[in-house]
């Protein structure tokens, strides 16, 4: 193989890659709705790291026992025998090497009595993303509920820092 | 070309044929909503395979002539003209040869009085896709309504089997 | 390099770009709502063109000066002050050369008493966008509230023309 062929193949290998990172990072997001919406605690564990948090507001939930507590817990569970829809909005996802912020919304959607089902929750959301040997994985997520608060704000400033 | 030349060439092609095969997918799923909503009854069949299914819970729509009498019924009509939105989430979506499978969520708004919209409907679904000559098309797509029951969860479950 | 590696190496560069502009115009418009829900209004008016329009139905804000005047404007501030979520669905875009046309739906949540979020508006949305050296911006974003009106759902139709 020429020089110049190994050059152009190893540039087009770069942007296949950075194409990859971005469907995986929207694949591991897509699977945090439907883990928690249908208990499937292993699943909901598996996006994050063994030591990764997550943070809604209140007591944060942390590593893998704090995420299986989420699914397992009370509050949880009563949403779900209602009918819940825990919805992630379409993310902004910036990649840099091996870490990934997404900035986005999330939504939780419970049934009501007269058949309609209503937003209890509407958050900003930010998602720090690592890649690890099983892919990629959740760090931190924080949302805070979108109330006027200046904090629920900054979490959707910060995932756009000024260009320098 | 060498033989490596040709070797690397071969697997960047498969990667670049699973990401396009990703944004096809999008492309199809993010068709059916404007298709219902602005009642292009040509557009909302073709996303289906000729004798392909949609089963939105009672009696099923099946084939083209099916999708057709979906966009063209008195139900779908009386939304339109409310006002509607048939809102597809952001889907995980897993491809494997040439077929695939989405899991995702749908919702339903509606044009009230006083001005605002609510979520008539909101399922779990799966749509089951098939790569045709033509494209990415659907062969089976089931929701569920979100109200506590298990078969809605265990649509959003199916999605995700545990990894061996 | 021989003609034929230089050949396959050119097609797959065409493909790789096609998927990276796609992915562009996603992370453009995944910007918005975060942009105006943080009130970052040089974000939200670098997502325009200098002469690019935004026409949400009512008088268009036109061009940097008037999208900087959308987010200052007393209408927008008192929904960030009561807790605003502007969501972008998942859009259908459609890439040729140096334009493209998305379509999709965007929502408003506001936040109400008895803590939920209700849909203030549900619309229709056709984005047209343009390739620039600083990369995809939006040239004129066009919204129609969703209440059964020929306008809103013809914005839906329009972005999916009959195949030839």
């Amino acid at each position: 193989m020429s020089d110049s062929t190994e050059a152009k193949l190893r540039a087009m290998e770069a942007r296949l890659q950075a194409l990859e990172d971005q469907v995986a990072i929207y694949q591991l997001m897509t699977s945090y709705g439907p883990s928690v919406d249908s208990l499937n605690e292993d699943l909901t564990a598996s996006l994050w790291t063994e030591d990764g948090v997550y943070d809604p507001g209140g007591t944060p939930f942390k590593g893998t026992a704090g995420l299986v507590s989420l699914v397992r817990g009370k509050v949880h569970n009563d949403y779900v025998k209602k009918g819940s829809a825990h919805l992630t909005s379409f993310p902004h996802v910036k990649v840099d090497g091996d870490t990934a912020v997404a900035t986005c919304y999330s939504q939780l959607f419970i049934h009501q009595e007269g058949e309609h089902w209503r937003a209890e929750r509407t958050s900003s959301n930010r998602w720090e993303l690592v890649r690890t040997p099983q892919g990629w994985k959740i760090k931190l997520r924080t949302n805070r509920l979108l109330t006027g608060s200046e904090e629920a704000k900054a979490l959707l400033k910060k995932g756009f820092p000024p260009k320098k």
